[in-house]
């Protein structure tokens, strides 16, 4: 047998062996997709199994994640590292071979994927960020950076919203280096697609600016490589290779829905070696053939990374400065830029989204590669980089970069542009619409990526606009998300805290801001930066402790005086951000929010739910559990209790509760 | 002047001025788009202005729900109950005229708007309601479900993944009589739509399987009317009637982004009315011939609902079974099912997916106008009502939809399937992708329509697929969210209690069910529907408090025996909905909960942020405030510490600290 047919094979055989170990998985794709799959990784990507970081490498994201045997067979057969030990722990605890493929896990791997329609716009944005790094960097004889990126998407992907955003913004944007190929199976869960699917997916993407190259025999590895030459060649434009496949291909099963999600079942086996004509007797096994087929093989794709070390000493030497600034984008950490007195001079009233704006700028002066942009807000979010150009199809140097109005993508792109290496990217809309784009901040999350979402008008300080332009539910939930910091600042110097800290995190950040004016207090400062802080002390042991964040702390910091001069000792605590708070030790918590002082009232224009941590059975809280409506906002924050008055009553009336 | 001209004028006028005197709003659209929005609304639309509930008249949603002046100037020159006085009170505390249109606040709003790209989704649903009850009810020469569905949408709208969702399945359902006007003007927010939107949006459309008319002249009311003429006769497609307009025509900033989202200026507003020829001196005045000439066309519109209601006479004689049916559909109040033994019978081991399977189809055969679906997991979320059919373009009277890979637009497709009368409607998906559909649901909470979101794979239990297939923060987020209930039922009955509560909210409801078997508990059943409740007590007074919901109730009840034995006095509670709960009184609440009892155990397989309101300062929580991993999932449970030994150890330890 060809030893590219062995190859194809191999991946399906060792796909099914590996979910049926695991008694679960879906070996649908995995089996109509390997041709397309092993021609790609073979004889198209440049790659280097040796070396799964090189900055050049063309990426290869699998939006269609539950398909991951396919990936891991690949990453097996292509010596990146993955044993048949560890296909064979397909599915297990602390195995290498998670369900769904997870970047920074599982070596090879680009992107984590799974959620649907994601790995499309994650890819957009790695296609961006390789346009811009070249743009930049690139000089004539030395194209340092100038490789494709790859994404492998099913039905499923192509009907998620979210992958048609992405992929209107990459036609509109030209990205011709961004290559898509979609796996018609023509099956979903629930049967044939045309149930809920009969639309003219190549017709749609040639819509939306794309070269559209049709494969109709999935099978048919000579069409594949025609398609992804062609596919290649054209760069005024992404490509989308449209291959019609059958699911669980070479299964007595094959073309049916049964073959998506579930193991084949061993007799189903047994007769897909055979039809296969695998010549291997015992599961798990590739021929020796194959193996010595494979390492020659990942050896030629070696090479050209050595090529490319080569050119890069040369570049380092003709262009020393550029060099220099090339490699500064690709340090992983950020400089530590907190004794930079410039973050720290905010004085005055000012909306947090305003001192927003103006920290950002501080950092795009200082950080050599931060890029991002608003879906259509830029205005309002304050978001733009002034000193930088915006990025357009003419000259992708610039920073700026016009999201259009799709959030979702907006910030799975924004991940494309992390994960690819070399760029920190943020995004930003209104922060109601953190709804639209939460599935794409949760990979961030999991994927562990630095990206800033900058989410402006955070309450019904939004005023006029309503209760569908007002957020209540958003801190509670962005705040439930694990490895999510949510920061909302007082002010501004609590802002550039907030910016500073982000900039360090392994994670996503949430710079949640004002539409309106708040006043600057004298005691914010870096000291934000541990997430939750004495702002203002009363005299002697506090009888009541009053927190809140952003807008809100304005009406502590009034009500502590009114109380005072009522005889009644509180203390202001400042909590711009639970998490960080929360990775503070015992000591410094309790120095903050003593322990027995059980009068404690929380103020903050959303839902109460993450208050109950700090105020507990005896507390209360000012908080706003239900819709918002139309109106100026000073009347909103009247009417739903959020004055000085309120605060002070309240505060009386729970000091008075807790002493009997 | 012509009398449509003047009418068309009118609304510019009354939409600026208005806009003008709040200090804010969004004139540009209504400006843009005035005249078709007035040829439809006084020579297409089939409405009576004096009955804005008139079951069968024709729907409009303004998508673009920022351009609301455009409809409050329709409404009030219509005869719809707002008055003059109610324009001048634009975005204004309490006043009939919010910033964006809300559902159930201003007579003749269909849907609340405002969120972009959900319009077309909600109008996809309502378009879906006529084409299933038409084909249920109607009989030769009774169409008395008869009606067309009209969305107003902008380029925003175009470019948010929703919209492109809802359209393609509106194409597979070949919803003939949907008809969608795409106001492009060419205009968004960040200035010209091409710096991020390229795409030809007509040959998208027609790849949807749509109907697409082009009108290059938004100003040309005679080309308006033809390209509605032709929308409505074809009744094999949707239509898209893509009209260019110009944002802000007849401002001298005509064509800015400027005029999208804030008021002119009183120059502008004078040199706008010139422009315009505009006859009155004063602000927020129309010509009396044009106030005599809209009443003249009310009344005439008013004659269709006359018809109607005596073709309805007859049907009600000629098929009385029928008819009854018929009203019975358009009950807006759901029937006591609590009584009926058969959703009490649960016993034995079971999924709450399984459970919850068979409570719908036991609403399925009870409810007569029950509808809805899943995202293409109709058999892993067991979401089939198999008594009923599937519905198809053959054959619109099936009740099961398949919604495609589709999250958000389902749920927003439900949202319209509810407001449309004479319907209920469910949706269903794994429960971690309810991050995809939030945006939707928030429109159901806003709305106050009793959509039932069935959410299953509900916690780490998911098992294999990993961490972006298992939810951690979702149950945080969504009982955070403003009227929503969030049921997470222990057993068969339980899920049965959800069921039939949610039945009767005036807002959405999630059923949030296990992947896994469960036990079942005698105690469980009607008393569920309370929220929380004690299912399982100690002797004497407690020492401590021991609460879960859904999966989680098994240790607690099984830690419960332990303890006991041990001498420690522990009362299992059940919380399977705290926003039930919290409905109850104090007593009630106090009764479950005991003040004086300050050991409290909360376990829960989700983030810990909803438990501290009930376990406080002093109580413990065992739950997951990280992602979770690719493993079977009773290793899952055992690595995170949700084992019975877990529980004993950690109550243990809280009784004695809470000793100390």
């Amino acid at each position: 047998m060809d030893m590219n047919q062995l190859a194809v094979n191999a991946i399906r055989v060792l796909s099914i062996d590996a979910i049926q170990k695991a008694k679960s998985g879906h070996p649908g794709t995995p089996l109509g997709a390997a041709p397309l799959a092993y021609e790609l990784w073979a004889h198209h990507m440049s790659h280097n199994p040796a070396n799964p970081k090189w900055i050049n490498r063309d990426r290869f994201v699998l939006s269609a994640g539950h398909a991951s045997m396919l990936e891991y067979a690949l990453l097996y057969l292509f010596g990146y590292g993955l044993t048949m030990d560890d296909l064979q722990n397909f599915r297990q605890w602390e195995s290498l071979t998670p369900g769904h493929p997870e970047f920074g896990h599982t070596k090879g791997v680009e992107a984590t994927s799974g959620p649907l329609g994601q790995g499309i716009a994650t890819a957009v944005g790695m296609a961006l960020a390789e346009a811009h790094l070249a743009e930049r960097f690139n000089r004539e004889g030395f194209p340092i950076i100038d490789h494709y990126t790859y994404a492998l998407a099913g039905d499923g992907c192509m009907m998620e919203g979210v992958s048609g955003e992405a992929s209107s913004l990459a036609g509109a944007l030209k990205l011709g280096k961004l290559i898509v190929f979609y796996d018609d199976n023509g099956i979903s869960i629930e049967g044939d697609t045309s149930v809920a699917f009969t639309e003219d997916v190549s017709m749609r993407y040639r819509a939306y600016g794309w070269q559209v190259i049709e494969v109709n025999d999935g099978n048919d590895i000579r069409a594949l490589s025609t398609a992804i030459k062609a596919a290649k060649r054209e760069q005024s434009k992404p490509s989308l290779i449209h291959v019609r496949s059958k699911i669980g291909y070479g299964t007595p099963l094959a073309g049916l829905a049964k073959t998506h999600g579930e193991p084949l079942g061993a007799e189903n086996i047994t007769r897909t070696k055979e039809t296969l004509e695998w010549p291997c007797e015992k599961d798990f096994e590739v021929p020796a053939e194959l193996t010595a087929h494979m390492e020659s093989l990942v050896k030629a794709l070696g090479a050209v990374e050595t090529h490319w070390n080569g050119m890069l000493t040369s570049y380092e030497k003709v262009h020393p400065d550029l060099y220099k600034l090339f490699m500064a984008c690709h340090e992983e950490e950020a400089p530590d830029l907190s004794g930079d007195p410039a973050f720290w001079a905010f004085e005055g009233k000012a909306a947090t989204r305003s001192t927003s704006g103006k920290v950002l700028n501080l950092l795009a002066d200082r950080l050599p590669n931060l890029v991002g942009g608003s879906a259509d807000l830029a205005p309002s979010n304050k978001s733009e980089m002034t000193s930088k150009t915006w990025l357009s199809p003419d000259d992708y140097s610039g920073s700026n970069i016009h999201f259009g109005v799709r959030e979702f993508a907006m910030a799975a792109v924004c991940n494309g542009l992390a994960v690819h290496g070399g760029l920190r990217s943020y995004c930003a809309t209104f922060f109601v619409f953190s709804d639209y784009l939460k599935p794409a901040l949760r990979l961030s999350a999991l994927m562990g990526l630095p990206v800033t979402y900058v989410l402006t008008h955070d309450s019904i300080g939004v005023g006029e606009d309503g209760p569908t332009h007002q957020p209540i539910e958003q801190l509670a939930a962005l705040r439930a998300t694990p490895n999510v910091a949510v920061f909302r600042p007082a002010d501004g110097r609590e802002t550039s805290a907030s910016y500073l800290a982000a900039l360090h995190r392994k994670g996503p950040s949430c710079i949640v801001a004002t539409r309106q004016d708040l006043p600057s207090y004298e005691n914010s400062g870096p000291v934000a930066m541990r997430g939750g802080y004495v702002l203002s002390d009363c005299e002697g042991d506090p009888a009541l402790l009053l927190i809140a964040s952003g807008s809100e702390v304005e009406l502590i910091v009034e009500a502590q005086k009114r109380l005072a001069a009522e005889g009644i000792a509180a203390r202001v605590v400042s909590m711009p951000c639970m998490e960080l708070f929360e990775e503070q030790d015992d000591d410094y918590r309790a120095s903050v929010l003593p322990r027995h002082v059980r009068a404690r009232l929380a103020v903050e224009a959303g839902a109460s739910q993450p208050w109950y941590r700090y105020v507990g059975l005896d507390g209360d809280t000012i908080c706003l559990d239900h819709f918002g409506a139309s109106a100026p906002a000073h009347l909103l924050f009247e009417a739903y209790g959020f004055t000085v008055d309120n605060v002070v009553a309240r505060a009386k009336a729970l000091v008075e509760a807790i002493q009997k």
